[in-house]
């Protein structure tokens, strides 16, 4: 078997997207979490399957990352990597509540929810987000395909504008290394492109 | 502050560096990942920092993204999810060889590696790699910048040219999903791009 | 408040459990742990909640404690380590086929499954077990309360008797460390008792 | 092998140990951990090796296991469950900074720090401990062996007395379901011990 024309074709799809993101959407997004930054705010992150590790991956990136360089640090939360609390709310509650539950009684006034899902439609990112909604915080859709009801109800959005799940968590983790490059330069005067 | 010539210009790098992946080499690695499906052999992907969530989404979407259209099962197996194995080899013998001790008494003939290191040369990364080779086992070095010590040393390659740690990030991602769909296409006759 | 008399009484109940535990159940496993490690056999081990932790820590301890000082390595795999992997099962399937997910296409003759359930009754651990038990694997049971549905399927059993969580997964990690230390000492003559 | 005689001894070992624990202790912690929910205040718990997984099992049973019956929950937040940032710091800046890294600008007046160290002395989680008294921080030292340099820095104490590494982290999974069961007792009037 030889895959040289899919991977060719998976590459100009990719590049197709990355055309077409919303620089206006991404702006805002980077101004919520600076401001999350700049009041002490936990930003909680979260989502299923892949986007469970694009989400510890987003918290290393800031908490670690960019937070390498400042006094303070940002203080992501992300609400896949204790195991063990994933798995006792599924089993003891429903696995529809495993991030709803982590914010209850833990969400702060100004605190960010960055809720990840690639149809939009996941049933416990949507409850968490709905959530977070109705104690007035601020919720970041983090989607793809046609957005779902994760983008309905959401302030901002970082959206994979594509019907692939793959392309679209590829445009997560490009989302999150773009913005963390520009704090990186921002906040911190560290160029991530060296020559 | 506004950030969108930042945004841009990220996105602008992005799609340079995936104008210039070498197509020849990605094809060569599925071949390699084919084969050790068809041998029912071990793949070991490990690596650094948000390498790490990388690696864990590997053996996601190969175990169980692929594998859940298929009769047997790829095999990946990620050296950095268990975090207590990790600190205590770290914590008792020395982080540089938190990969190489997995490795020892475990790898059998035929196991691929995958080894992930934006700068190709990470010492605990680098240890792995060379063990796999002293034993006779087939490397790919996932990497970014110029390669480093591990393209050298390693038979097949999933190279981000470009000098930023973030690119490097998302092309190894981009090579997962890629890779991924494909599979699903020409193993499963899944088709991830939706209408 | 003071706690003084209900901690005191808490030791008390688990010294209760430790004198009434069987001692030759635990000899069984042990057995069975061995002789998976001279076939070179997989050893699959999984919980829910706290036994999650559990399940990793167990990997641990066999795969480097006592493998530090053996040429060959146990081959423990815990089915909760991949983040990804059980938020993608259940997301996608149900949570109660994270597990038996996981085995399906992958387990061999020969291999070991250890099953943990506080009350030997959760749906998730129950289908993998039979699924194990379908293939003709043999199913060590990791239980308290009264063993519920998975002592009565399983081989081999390490039971904690007593009505509460929190002494049983205490319990279940007094089986690890103890076999492990015993393992120490006759497979590499290392007492971890310091004098 | 028959392993019987030395079961019987790791249990007897186990039970001398628990008839020896210091309760006046235990209670002291109690109350540093009641005053912190109180607070409002973080909880911070990390440790090598396998302390990673009980630091892990700590998180769970307190934000999930007693938060499940309270109004607020518990803070705790164990250091080591996100694996992309310890392998970030550990590789960029060294195994010894991954605690000590992730408290540095982010722990607040009040926040308590539960450092576990079997033998008391690990270098990377000493660090943390130490930074934690320099901010006037309480740190309970969760220890063995003779509580090394760790339980002389440290406010309160949750000791093992016994020169053994798994009778000792036995004894720390036993002060968690300990601690948890009374709080849930005394906090939400549910007792552990079903009848």
């Amino acid at each position: 078997m030889e895959y040289q024309e899919m991977i060719r074709k998976y590459i100009a799809d990719e590049m197709d997207v990355l055309s077409r993101l919303d620089v206006e959407a991404i702006n805002a997004v980077m101004r919520e979490l600076k401001g999350a930054f700049d009041r002490g705010s936990t930003v909680y992150v979260f989502g299923n399957g892949g986007s469970s590790a694009t989400a510890s991956h987003y918290q290393n990136d800031f908490n670690k990352g960019i937070s390498e360089h400042t006094e303070q640090k940002f203080r992501f939360c992300c609400l896949n990597d204790n195991i063990a609390t994933v798995m006792a709310v599924a089993n003891d509650i429903g696995f529809e509540e495993v991030f709803r539950f982590q914010l209850r009684g833990r969400l702060k006034p100004g605190d960010l929810v960055l809720a990840i899902s690639g149809s939009g439609n996941s049933k416990n990112v949507l409850n968490a987000a709905e959530y977070a909604k109705e104690q007035g915080n601020t919720v970041v859709a983090i989607t793809g395909y046609d957005g779902g009801r994760l983008d309905e109800l959401a302030d901002c959005h970082l959206h994979a504008p594509v019907m692939s799940m793959q392309i679209t968590e590829d445009i997560h983790m490009i989302f999150d290394h773009l913005m963390m490059s520009i704090f990186c330069k921002t906040m911190c005067q560290i160029d991530h492109l060296k020559k």
